[in-house]
């Protein structure tokens, strides 16, 4: 019964106790926003960890997916020199098809054969001057011949193709 | 002169100020950490995107740096093919060239070409059964023929071998 006679001192006692709170709740406000950012810095260097090994587990991924896709043209290439033993007149058709089918895989892949650059002016972004030529009856600056071809899209040239440049008579 | 005429004033105004500091510190404490969990946070945000595009780069470079690899095989069956014409005995011996380059690129990229799986026990992690045979000189359960090979190391199969499995007698 203490309290309740003195009001006076319940009233002093609320105030500290408002003063306390008061007190508290930056401390409070502290103690979560240390936490929160303890737990968003911990989440960031999770994350950096899981990004380093998710790049390395996507080119182990793409590195399989791209070499399973050869696989059927080296099995072809032993059939056909399988068969080249008994009956050598079919090797050239055989090797002829898995040529072709080496050509859709690397189409396949994003990176089609670059036919046609005969005749088209020498561009660096996709060609690679391996000699000169000299001809009156070509463009001077324009592909002469093909030594090599090329590979991949515009501008995601895989190879450039080697050619020889036509040049101006002196 | 105002202040010095009343020492009791200024005390008192210490006291504010003191009080004034006490409140400031957690407040400034609070601005500071949510500046700081704010930028952790931002932080966080672009390592996800970077991460995410880090990702779609390493497959891309991946795949060119496998597809690449390849051209020199294409190249090798271009020139056999084109040689076949003048003179058809040396395709046999082109294309073995070739199919020699193509398991050593395989190889390079982590998955040589299993051999001597003829004998072994039948094991399903690196062996498929496409048949049986039942062969008295053979122990049952293990390969009694490869048909197609595997490629990839232990743990790592890229394909498994096609075999055909010994089984017993009935």
């Amino acid at each position: 019964m203490a309290g309740q006679e003195n009001p006076e001192t319940e009233l002093a006692d609320a105030a500290d106790a408002a003063v306390a709170d008061g007190a508290a709740e930056p401390e409070r406000k502290i103690a979560e926003l240390e936490d929160s950012w303890r737990r968003t810095a911990a989440e960031l260097e999770n994350l950096r960890k899981r990004c380093a090994k998710d790049v390395i587990r996507a080119r182990e991924q793409e590195r399989a997916s791209v070499a399973v896709r050869w696989l059927p043209v080296l099995d072809n290439l032993e059939r056909a020199l399988e068969h080249a033993a008994s009956n050598p007149d079919q090797i050239v058709e055989g090797v002829r098809a898995v040529h072709q089918q080496a050509l859709t895989v690397l189409a396949d892949l994003g990176y089609p054969r670059r036919d046609d650059e005969t005749g088209k002016a020498f561009d660096p972004a996709r060609h690679e001057a391996v000699s000169t030529v000299t001809d009156e009856d070509l463009v001077p600056g324009t592909v002469a011949h093909v030594v090599r071809p090329g590979y991949g899209p515009d501008g995601e040239i895989l190879r450039p193709a080697s050619v020889v440049v036509a040049t101006r008579s002196e």
